[in-house]
């Protein structure tokens, strides 16, 4: 019997490895892969605080998973089916070979950008190819540098590009914008901000680094090009909450878990930790944080029990 | 004229000041003293996820530091006397010397543990006496530690350290816990767990690191001593809400800053991130995402202001 199952081995879920082992909890880590999430797949990180030398993605997941193993973690590279008494004392933790009981969970099952599917788009991610605004965006300063999507979060990572970049493109697929009127005004009245509409990427193309975007008209047929340091594919992330659907906890409208304060759901003895939960921010740093709440009250929740 | 002005040099206020210069913000931050804020007067930190080689306080602190001058961040120690126009558009900052122009504050400005007073509480500070269990309790694994106080926090700490500790040491200076019934409850029925009341400690002793606590009974006069490798002092911590008050920022009754999932307070502009506001755990890592999570809500306010 455990004290808490951890599922999923990303930042948030290595995070509250450190903080449930600390705390003296029996604890299993279940990965359906290999730990590192996200970030893993991410090519340099130069804003997670302390890390001032930007490591690369692996490297500092690494570092991460060193850190809860020596405390002693048992991590098993399994992906949970689903998860039985999900509101009982006693919690059933299904894999496939496998049936685990605990008294807590912390899901941590994080979330993925949805890809556009565009040629070119796998080889050149993490080399000018990015789907998060905040982590590299910093690194095309001074670049132009374009964005995909039409919703309010393309639209805001337009103008923090702008502030920045030499200038920034948005391609939306139609006429119709997602974002508020408001977000759509402001990016248009930006001088360094121009808006293609009725616009897909077909095709992403560079020498091991983007250079540029072979772009279509949906309307014409048209193609064209736009040369590019860099693309932020801004069109939607997809939580992975199988597991939570199992639990019966509850998800906003997007599918994220719900949480309070404490990162509780509104199962008793569930938590949830990083992507996956509804979150102002998506970034390894408040993933960690996540983590560490999410331990400290499962700790909790066994300790008064 | 700043874009964001963040006010303390914490863990919160350094990582801040990397997400908003990564974002292109002319952003200045001001500290009263030298950067690091609390933790830098940690002895070792082992939970802050990716560090797994025990940093001491200090050394993690200096990386915060060089990360946010990685990114050209302006800093000047100076302390904040008040905040004028702090819900307009053009907020300014007073300092006994200077005057400065901002569109959005950050307030980081962290809290502090209460202190005993007793005699060798600052010596032995970080070599035994600690203020935070979730921070430092797993170093006296093993070991008998003492918890000073008789509120949830100390019970809380209670449990948790009587989860790897050999035994554990309540003392409150009288009959009456603040503490709920059933925390109380819970640690009279742990057999790893003593209550003592009516007793205050009047000594930490040992040779460069805690040994024993000279305790003494203030009904009767009656003094003794407690051996142990550990004490956490947990009998409340002290927001630095000086500042904040001066914004007209709404704070709760133990006065920590009240913000919203973005970290904004109730005042356009103004966000607080770290030990300063209502928080559900106060670490190292916490406080970190905070000033990431503080630093986009501000980018974010200045691009559609």
């Amino acid at each position: 019997m455990y004290d808490i199952i951890i599922i999923g081995g990303g930042a948030a879920g290595m995070s509250a490895a450190v903080y449930a082992m600390r705390g003296g909890m029996k604890t299993l880590l279940l990965e359906k892969l290999s730990c590192g999430g996200q970030a893993a797949n991410t090519y340099e990180v130069d804003n997670y605080p302390g890390f001032y030398d930007n490591p690369s993605g692996p490297e500092l997941m690494e570092a991460f998973e060193k850190h809860a193993e020596k405390f002693g973690v048992e991590i098993k590279s399994e992906a949970v089916r689903e998860i039985i008494n999900a509101d009982g004392p006693v919690k059933t933790v299904k894999t496939r070979r496998n049936t685990y009981e605990t008294k807590t969970i912390i899901l941590a099952t994080g979330a993925n950008p949805k890809k556009l599917g565009a040629e070119g788009e796998t080889e050149l991610a993490g080399a000018g190819v990015s789907y998060c605004a905040t982590c590299d965006g910093p690194f095309f300063k001074g670049e132009d540098t374009v964005v995909i999507g039409g919703g309010n979060t393309a639209f805001e990572d337009a103008l923090y590009l702008a502030g920045f970049c030499e200038h920034v493109f948005i391609m939306n697929r139609s006429k119709r914008f997602r974002a508020s009127k408001t977000l759509v005004d402001k990016a248009a009245a930006n001088p360094k901000i121009t808006i293609y509409t009725d616009m897909v990427a077909d095709r992403f193309e560079g020498a091991g680094k983007l250079e540029r975007i072979i772009a279509r008209n949906t309307e014409t047929g048209e193609q064209g090009f736009i040369n590019a340091a860099g693309v932020i594919i801004a069109i939607g992330i997809t939580p992975d909450n199988a597991v939570a659907k199992s639990c019966g906890v509850e998800l906003c409208e997007r599918g994220f878990v719900k949480t309070d304060m404490y990162l509780a759901t509104n199962v008793p003895g569930i938590f949830a930790a990083g992507d996956c939960r509804v979150s102002p921010l998506r970034q390894i740093v408040t993933a960690a944080a996540d983590g560490a709440v999410a331990a400290a009250s499962a700790i909790n929740y066994v300790l008064k029990g």
